[in-house]
């Protein structure tokens, strides 16, 4: 069926019903650049492009990081490259461990980038961090990227009991998070306690409606990610459950989950339509949408962040206690 | 502080990422007509508007509340009328009760209005819904509706325990429901096992962002409801926890809460907000968010309807056990 559309035409003002560094985030926005993507098959210019990106963030948090309250490792886990990372305030003797997929579009923020990032990760969740490094696109497309992340989750199930562990992601790491869990279901492994996807990429179609109504307003994301949809998915049908979780049939299965977008977020309808697909499903799930806020809230700028990260850490906190995992 | 805004015109399409029910309302919208609302101190003009309204509103729904499986009553409420619906499912056993508190701009929606649109209120729930029929502006402004929602309440205790009672409201329901739980709450009275708050009007000042990102995306509310937010605040200061209950103190008290709105809601922000502000005062609340819908989900029509009802009645029942209330 189609329907005819709406046309809209407005200035929309910074709204005063958020905090003034939330202001000032949305008035800077969009702060991801719009982004001229190389063609699909030019394999060497999406490397530069990764390359430069990259190196950006890094010349951006490469101060923020220092000095920060964490222990880092690192773990090779049957080949693939884990970033552990320990608050000091942690009890030595907790078994927990919260295994985080980083985001970045599938194909940036590998690395250094992951390690460095992942210390927020770290301290919202007040536990021990894995970091997955999974390879990535141009080079490493699907499902390279979504086996490393199953790989890492098999590598620590043989050293913590499934209670013990909690997944999460943001944004493309939100899909491959949620996609290991499926994939971890279907091959008969063991659920985490819990699940946390923070504006996760659930649809790599963008069927959902706020990329139409939150384009242009989004303080984030200046547009689509088509092109880096398909990068990753290498030729794969999109709408595979294992490329976009929204479209899993999750009555056969997923941890209690929790989530995260904002109201401004070009990935508001990718969070509620898996929320509502969860609980449609009988999975337990919590929705958390930040007024205003757009793609990845107000990049912890704000006191709404800090308001999440408690919510973060109260359910973690909660599901390895229900999940008997606290010893 | 004063930001630059966004300057935002785009051709939005009906999304695919809804049923075929909903792609017609949102196609259709907005469905509420845009108002032309007489001055504030013509009383006989508001009383013509609301006559009209009202009977527009019964010559749509009338046919339709008749023969459904519901058994009527009326109650005297020391002084206000109550409606009294109860599905013929029902045990008769069942001592649950839920207040309701109907909609409408607060002027709107009362009499014989209130009792057929509780219908709905009622089989949703599976219960019995005292709905009460407040006096309304414009001939009744603030504090008279909000006074004879407090009374209802106060008679429903003198024959239920509080633990029996679940109260709910949509729109400016929704606020009155809130505000007399406040008002309860600050005169001793002891609080009811849940709230259902569905897209609540919580902030008559309209601060919220979704009132300047979702106009002329709403399926159903055209624009601003200032006028009617004045006709009720009668000169009160709309700042004023009664009539704006987003600025209460939650943390003095308030029973577990879930609210529900949608994306393209008018009242996104008045939902997210009131979340966030009881989530942070420690109050369990459960939000949720229905896709491209606006204002009052899909009216019913859409099979995503069905799934909130199904997440109301779940709440409702979870409610009543939890506070014992189940005998």
């Amino acid at each position: 069926m189609r329907h005819r559309g709406s046309l809209v035409m407005r200035e929309v003002p910074v709204p005063t019903s958020v905090s003034a560094e939330a202001q000032r985030i949305i008035a800077m926005g969009p702060i991801n650049p719009p982004t001229e993507y190389p063609p699909l098959d030019d394999i060497e210019a999406w490397r530069v492009l990764v390359a430069e990106r990259d190196a950006a963030t890094l010349a951006m948090i490469g101060d923020r990081a220092a000095g920060l309250p964490v222990v880092f490792d690192e773990i090779d886990a049957d080949g693939v490259r884990v970033f552990v990372i320990t608050p000091t305030e942690t009890d030595p003797s907790s078994r927990h461990v919260y295994l985080h997929v980083h985001g970045g579009s599938f194909a940036f923020g590998g690395g250094e980038a992951c390690r460095l990032l992942s210390i927020r990760t770290a301290l919202q969740v007040g536990a021990c961090v894995w970091a997955v490094d999974y390879r990535t696109p141009p080079d490493h497309p699907y499902p390279a990227p979504l086996d490393d992340c199953l790989t890492a989750y098999r590598f620590l199930l043989g050293r913590r009991a499934a209670g013990e562990i909690v997944v999460g992601g943001e944004s493309a790491g939100g899909n491959l998070a949620a996609a290991m869990l499926l994939r971890a279901r279907d091959e008969g492994l063991p659920l985490p306690a819990g699940a946390v996807l923070l504006t996760p990429e659930a649809d790599l179609t963008e069927s959902g409606d706020s990329f139409q109504t939150n384009a242009g307003l989004d303080p984030v994301l200046p547009g689509s990610l088509m092109a880096t949809n398909l990068l990753y998915a290498g030729g794969h049908d999109l709408t595979d459950p294992y490329l976009s979780p929204l479209f899993a049939d999750f009555t056969r299965g997923f941890p209690p989950t929790m989530l995260r977008t904002g109201t401004r977020d070009l990935f508001l309808s990718n969070t509620v339509l898996l929320h509502r697909a969860l609980r449609n499903a009988g999975v337990a799930a919590d929705l958390h949408v930040m007024e205003a806020a757009g793609h990845g809230g107000f990049l912890g700028a704000a006191p709404e962040d800090r308001d999440i990260d408690r919510e973060i850490r109260a359910f973690v906190d909660a599901r390895w206690a229900d999940a008997g995992g606290d010893r």
